[in-house]
C-alpha cells in the first residue's frame, strides 16, 4: 500500500480489516486536490486484494485498467462504488445469486447506478446478495469475526464498506436488507422513504416493498451522497435542530432481544435522557401487531408473480428455502393480499398520527448481533413493518456488544422527511460517542 | 384458410380485416371439444400472413413449429397472445421500438407473460410499440383506415386484436395507451386499478404511473381473462347489478373534443338515460384539474431516472421527441415532482369521495376518432388523470363515427373494484348495442 492516502483510513480494531473509508474526506480531499481520484480508486482495489479471500463481499471487481477509464466527474468523482447484485449493470454480470442467471449480462445499468455514474462514482464491483435479496445466504463473512454473518440480504455491500474496500455501496431492503447487515458490520446504513430512490433496473422480489439504499462509514456520509443523488437537500450542517422528541419503539417482538442488547439500549437511552432529549413511549396497538403480520402476506404474494418466470422454468435451481416460500405463497389468495394492504395502510395513517407528537423514533436495528454461521442472515423483525409503511430508517453505528461485534441502533423517521430523519441519526451518532465516553 | 375455425371470426366490414375473435367463444369451443387448439392457433397464424403486411401490428411473431410446441394447458389454452414490445419475453427479442435494444434479448418473461404461459395462452408475437411506450410513433396502421394512426402507445396491440390476429393481447398504459388504442381500433381495452396486475419486467418509463393492462374483443372476453389471470371473481354473469348511478365526466378538456363526438356521446346519454340508468354530472374542481397538469411532471421526472442510462449513453438514439422531453425533464426539481405528488393525493382523495354517490365514470376515450396519418398517436387528454389516480378503465367498443372509424367510450370505476367496473362497462356495451337499434 504505498501510492494511496492511508489516512483515508479510520481505525483498525480488527486486524487491521475494520478501516471504513470516509466518503466525504475522499470528496473533501479530491476537491481540495490533496488527493486524486486515481489514488481515491486504487485504495479501494488494494483494500479488495488485501481482504476479500477472506471476506467475500464481492462477486466480481472491475479489472483495475477500466476502473480508472470509469472515473466520472461529478460530485462524487473518486468514491468506488460497490453493487449489490440485485441492480442492473450494463458491464458487470449480474446473477441474483441464483445459478437460473449465472453470468447474465444485462443490457443497461439500473437507475440509480446510471444516476450514481453521473454522480461522478465509478462502480468497483457487484456484491454478493442473497439470493434474489431472499433469505437463502451468500458466502460472505462478518469482517468483526468470520465466523459469522455479515447480515443479509444486503450483506456484501455492508462488509465491502465496513472493511473500507469501498466508501459507498447500493443495498435494497424488503424487510431488513439494509439495516440489518449495516448494524452487524457496524456500518451506517440507510433505507430512506420508499420512491426517493428508483429501483427501475432492480431484480424484484415485492414491488411495495423493494426499497433501494445506501451504506457508507457514517451518517454524514450517507447524508452527502443522498443529497447528491437526489438532488435533494440532505446536508447536515445546514440545520441546527432543537433537542428532538424521540419515541421508544419496543415493538411487540422486544422480549426477542438479547438481555444484554436490551440492556445496552436502556442505557443509550439513560444518557440521550440526559442529554436533553425528549423520549417517550411508542405505544404497540393492535395495527401495528397486524400490520407486522401482513408484512409476509405482501411480500410473498408479490414474490410468487415476480419470480413467476424462475419459479414455472427452473424450480429445481431455486434454493429449498425460497422454493418452499414460493409454494406456499401459491396458497396465498388475492383477497389475503387485499386484507393484508388494507391492515398494512390501517397501521401506516396510524403511525402518521404518532409521528405528529414526535420528531422520529429509536428501536434496536436487529435484536442481537450478528449470529455464529453463515447458514442464516439474522432476523428482520426489527424491520420489516417500518419497510411496509415506506419509512426511511438510519442504522447508527457505534454500539458494540460484548462479544466484539457490532450493535446498531434504528432511527425511524416520518415518511418523505428523510432530511429529518438523517439530522437526527447524526445527533444520535454524536450521542452515542458522548455516551461511550461517558460510561467507558 | 382450410383448416381454422371460420365461426371465431365476427363481422367483416372492412374488407375482411376486421374480425375480432371472441377469446370467450375460443375457451368454450376447446372445452367442449368442437375446437382444437392447434386450430386455434392456426387461425392467429393464417390472420397475421393475411393480413399483417398491411397493419405491421407485430415486431415479430414466434415461428409456426414453436409456436404449437408452446400451446399451454390451463383455462386459456389455445388463447393465442400478443404481447406488446415492453413486456420481456425468453425467447422473443424486446426492443421498446428503441434502436438502442435492436435484437436485445431478455432473460426471462416479465411476471405478466409468466402468468399468462402459466394459464394456458401463447404468445404468439411481439407488438409495436411507440418508442419506451412514449410518444414516437412506429409503423402499424389502423385496421379500418390504413392512412390513420391506430392510437398509442399500445399501437400492435390493439391492431391485432381488431384483426383477429389473436384474441388478447397484452398493452400498458401511463397516459392513455391502452384506452386510446382500443377505441380508434374499435376493440375492448382495459387497464385495470393500478397494482391488480404486475408490471415486473415491463420498461419503466413512469413508476407511479405504469399500468399493464389487456386488449380483446369485448368486455366479456377481457373480464374472462381478467379473472383467469389474477385469480380474481371477474365473471359477468354471476351478478346482476340494479341500475348503476352514473356520473358524467365532461372533463375541462371537454371542448377539445370534436362536435360530432360531443353529439354521439349525448345521444348516448339521452338513451341510456331512457334505459333507467341514473345520469348525474361530474362536477370539475380546482382539484382535479390540478391533478390533470400534475400527470406531466410525475411521468417526466420519473422518465429521466428510469431512463438515465439511455440518455447518458445514447442521446442519439432517442426519438428528438423522447430527447427534448427528458432535456426538460432535467429541470424539474424534486419538490415540483413532490407537490405534484400531493397535488395528485389530495385530487386522488376527492375522487375517493365521488365515488361514494355513484358507482362509476362515463366519458369519451379520446377527443376523435383516429387521426390521419402515422407521426401522431393522437391525444392522452381524457385518460391521464384516471391513469395517475390509479382507477380501472375500460373502453367500450360499439360506436362508429361518421368518418368509419371507431368511436370509444369509457368507463371509470373506484379504485380496485375492477369487477364492479366490468359489469358496468358489460351493461353500457349492451346498451351501445340497443341504442345503435333505436337510433338506426
Amino acid at each position: 500500500m504505498t501510492s494511496t492516502d492511508k489516512s483515508l483510513l479510520g481505525n483498525t480494531p480488527v486486524a487491521g480489516r475494520i478501516a471504513p473509508q470516509s466518503l466525504l474526506k475522499i470528496v473533501q480531499k479530491i476537491d481540495q486536490g490533496s488527493l486524486t481520484t486515481k489514488k481515491a480508486l486504487d485504495l479501494c482495489i488494494e483494500r479488495i486484494s488485501e481482504f476479500d479471500h477472506d471476506i467475500h463481499a464481492f462477486t466480481q471487481v472491475t479489472p483495475d485498467k477500466i476502473l480508472q477509464t470509469l472515473a466520472g466527474k461529478g460530485p462524487l468523482k473518486g468514491v468506488g462504488l460497490a453493487i449489490k447484485d440485485v441492480f442492473d449493470t450494463a458491464d458487470l454480470a449480474t446473477e441474483y445469486n441464483s445459478p437460473i442467471y449465472a453470468n447474465h449480462q444485462p443490457a443497461a445499468d439500473a437507475a440509480l447506478v446510471a444516476l450514481a455514474r453521473k454522480a461522478g462514482c465509478t462502480p468497483v464491483g457487484k456484491t454478493v446478495t442473497t439470493e434474489f435479496a431472499f433469505f437463502h445466504p451468500g458466502e460472505t463473512r462478518n469482517p468483526y469475526n468470520l465466523d459469522h454473518t455479515p447480515g443479509g440480504s444486503s450483506s456484501g455491500s455492508a462488509a465491502a464498506v465496513a472493511t473500507g474496500m469501498v466508501p459507498l455501496a447500493l443495498g435494497t431492503q424488503t424487510g431488513g436488507s439494509v439495516i440489518r447487515p449495516a448494524a452487524f458490520c457496524g456500518v451506517a446504513g440507510f433505507k430512506p422513504s420508499s420512491g426517493l430512490l428508483p429501483t427501475v433496473g432492480m431484480k424484484t422480489f415485492s414491488w411495495s416493498l423493494d426499497t433501494a439504499g445506501f451504506f457508507a462509514k457514517g451518517v454524514e456520509d450517507i447524508a452527502f451522497a443522498t443529497s447528491v443523488l437526489t438532488g435533494r437537500h440532505m446536508k447536515l450542517e445546514d440545520k441546527t435542530p432543537n433537542m428532538p422528541v424521540i419515541g421508544i419503539a419496543r415493538t411487540h417482538c422486544w422480549s426477542e432481544a438479547t438481555e444484554e442488547y436490551q440492556q445496552q439500549f436502556d442505557s443509550l437511552l439513560s444518557s440521550l435522557s440526559k442529554f436533553g432529549f425528549k423520549l417517550v413511549d411508542l405505544p404497540i396497538t393492535d395495527e401495528y401487531i397486524a400490520a407486522f403480520h401482513a408484512h409476509q402476506s405482501i411480500q410473498d404474494f408479490e414474490a410468487k408473480q415476480a419470480l413467476a418466470w424462475e419459479y414455472q422454468t427452473h424450480p429445481d435451481k431455486l434454493s429449498d428455502l425460497l422454493r418452499e416460500t414460493l409454494d406456499f405463497a401459491q396458497t396465498i389468495q388475492p383477497s389475503d393480499y387485499d386484507d393484508a394492504r388494507m391492515i398494512a395502510e390501517v397501521g401506516s395513517q396510524q403511525m402518521d398520527e404518532v409521528f405528529c407528537e414526535i420528531d422520529a423514533l429509536i428501536s434496536l436495528s436487529a435484536p442481537g448481533s450478528a449470529p455464529k454461521g453463515l447458514t442464516s442472515t439474522g432476523s428482520s423483525i426489527f424491520n420489516r413493518t417500518w419497510t411496509l409503511f415506506g419509512l426511511p430508517c438510519v442504522n447508527v453505528p457505534g454500539l458494540m456488544s460484548d462479544n466484539g461485534l457490532p450493535f446498531g441502533i434504528q432511527i425511524i423517521g416520518p415518511y418523505m422527511q428523510d432530511h429529518n430523519c438523517l439530522i437526527i441519526a447524526h445527533l444520535i451518532e454524536q450521542s452515542i460517542q458522548r455516551h461511550l465516553d461517558m460510561t467507558g
